[in-house]
């Protein structure tokens, strides 16, 4: 077979499992996640096993040190990864949640429900706990999801899916409804994201690139998160402790997350008092600062700045130049706050608190399965609901249209 | 200008007078609504005449007697387009709406907001009130759209782009917030929904062809509706009566539309019993009966049958052959459309009321731009508030991550 004749043979088996997924209720799907859960801790030692295969071989293959740390399964991450499975598990299912209903004068009677989008690909890298996430995120909203992991953790990914297809067994779900896209070369990527009519959405959980080449392949929707340029605009009538405060969460607290700052915007009427607090601040954190990072995502402790007239400049510079993810205002201001809520053209806009909030645990959602810079369907981080569509049904008395 | 440098040069304007949208109330918008009507009305001269120029170069060229009909603004038209730009006025403003809110033990108080997607770039083919409605649709939801129409309608378009513009110079909003591309050649549609960051989501409303023709290009989220391949499920337990009146309407009523029946199907038992009445009413209403169109989308007085074994049957032939627009059961058994209600995946779906219902005014939206097949941010018809995506506006006290 070749990898078009594979892709769509896992995507015509992901439809058929997605259609029987319907009729499983949030309880029987909750102990699919447990028996899930199970297998992962009592197949523990081939997944290990597995995994330093992965690690040794990246070694061998000169990979970097921080891709070799993100490959390897420690036990802590592996203990996380399994926590995180029964933590879905806890979690309100979306699917069948009326979303409103309205008797019509026609003698219609409609209900907005949410539904299972169905078959959704997701293409991540290296990471191989993002596997078991996903694919327990997959389950819980009744959607069948075919994954397709970095090449350098082919082996681990391989015996997660053993672990996850043998709780699905266990526990009568269709083991069809999680599957492993195990051909290596690029072309099942292009394959998925063009398999029309078999799968409903692509998430790529990865970098620009990636993101980049499946959009342009794509004839599937795609749901992204491209980057992260966030912004922390300080007012001239910001309280300078504050200000400094959320810089320093934002920026440094996990200088490599898409939600960090990488461009400070000082009201030039402050810059002359508060650029020397910002350059004391760098040097004690080991901040670097520069002036020619405009639209730069560094995720290090890297840190533009720039001055601006005010708050509306703020909002045109952010605008042109940022990524449309998290952004910031410190100001005492309302009306200046209020207008760079409302302009700044972002997923999550910040008065007077850290950019670094944009998350799903953070924002109340429980599980995250990304943060979509994209407008359609999702904006901002995305939850169980995100991985929903909906339908209208729609009942009455053998009522026609007049 | 190449075609590249003219869709940018839209784009950019588009952009920027998106940006400015955003400033303006409601009553500001509403006010710009009703100077566009007046402005249609008293340039009614120039856009009839635009117009009939537009239809006599349509049948010196042999164009269809169909596609004349659609191109032909009559006076009824023309009335009802201005009619419909006042009633979005009368409409409630999706912009700004808060859809949840949230405080968290961070500290963070959370807003979930809907808000304009920016740019909207609609292609749209033959009938010239589409470019009114549209933007008319788009204005009250504070959005720039760029249109481009069919060239059939060139001129009678370019006299309706000078009404609206007028309307919207008068009332004071940014004239370039509707905008219409005046080349006429099919790299104009490519390029549009290759403008990533300027253009935020394209909206075919034509035919198949067109439609896959932007995916195929397409960068940008494209939000579409292919057909309408409907169904009508006759289970044994039906009342026969009802089922028949329910197929006349689905089948008869507007044959040409998306929401229109183009399948019956029949529970085996019941068919000797049945299949006897509805040749008997295809005789009366001239509907051609057809074993053979399987997945076929007629528009015409045609309809398909076929017979199945019963609801789980029918469910699997309607997700394998329909289009997942709407499709019916009629049944006085309430497990079995239950079933149906739940397992058919399609945007609308009946138990015993007829599929005609799928639109946007039967719906209770008000206004429609389109009815969706997609399942990725907007579903069955589109009103105002699926021209809109969210943001979320998080505010603290200086609060920061731990």
């Amino acid at each position: 077979m070749n990898t078009a004749e594979i892709i769509h043979g896992l995507a015509a088996n992901a439809r058929a499992a997605a259609a029987k997924m319907r009729a499983f209720s949030t309880e029987k799907k909750n102990e699919a996640l447990f028996a899930i859960a199970d297998a992962l801790e009592s197949m523990k030692p081939q997944i290990i096993a597995a995994n330093a295969e992965d690690v040794a071989a990246g070694l061998a293959n000169g990979l970097s040190a921080a891709l070799v740390d993100r490959l390897t399964l420690t036990d802590a991450r592996f203990k996380s990864m399994v926590d995180g499975v029964r933590h879905v598990a806890t979690l309100p299912d979306p699917v069948g949640e009326q979303i409103w209903e309205r008797d019509r004068p026609s003698g219609i009677h409609i209900r907005k429900v949410r539904q299972p989008f169905g078959v959704i690909a997701v293409v991540f890298e290296s990471r191989p706990n993002v596997f078991v996430d996903t694919a327990a995120l997959c389950l819980k909203t009744s959607n069948a999801v075919i994954l397709r992991g970095g090449n350098e953790a082919f082996k681990s990914n391989q015996a997660l899916n053993a672990a996850v297809r043998a709780g699905l067994e266990k526990s009568g779900l269709p083991m069809d409804a999680v599957q492993m896209v195990e051909t290596t070369d690029h072309a099942g990527v292009t394959e998925l994201v063009r398999s029309v009519g078999l799968i409903d959405v692509a998430i790529p959980r990865g970098g620009e690139r990636l993101i980049r080449a499946m959009c342009e392949a794509a004839l599937i929707p795609v749901l992204k998160h491209y980057n992260g340029i966030c912004h922390v605009y300080v007012d001239d009538k910001a309280d300078l402790g504050m200000a400094l405060s959320i810089l320093d969460n934002a920026k440094t607290q996990r200088p490599g997350t898409c939600n960090a700052a990488e461009c400070l915007l000082v009201h030039e009427k402050l810059a002359p008092m508060f650029l020397p607090m910002v350059k004391a601040w760098a040097a004690d954190k080991g901040v670097a600062l520069h002036d020619d990072g405009v639209g730069v995502e560094y995720l290090s402790m890297d840190l533009n700045i720039a001055t601006v007239k005010g708050v509306e400049d703020a909002i045109e510079f952010i605008n042109e130049h940022g990524s449309h993810h998290s952004d910031c205002i410190v100001t005492s201001d309302k009306e200046r706050a209020d207008l760079f809520l409302r302009d700044v053209d972002s997923a999550a806009v910040y008065w007077n608190a850290s950019t670094r909030f944009t998350d799903g645990a953070e924002f109340g959602m429980g599980a995250e399965i990304g943060i979509s810079t994209d407008k359609l369907h999702a904006r901002g981080p995305m939850g169980l609901e995100e991985l929903t569509t909906y339908k209208y049904t729609v009942t009455g008395d053998g009522v026609i249209r007049g």
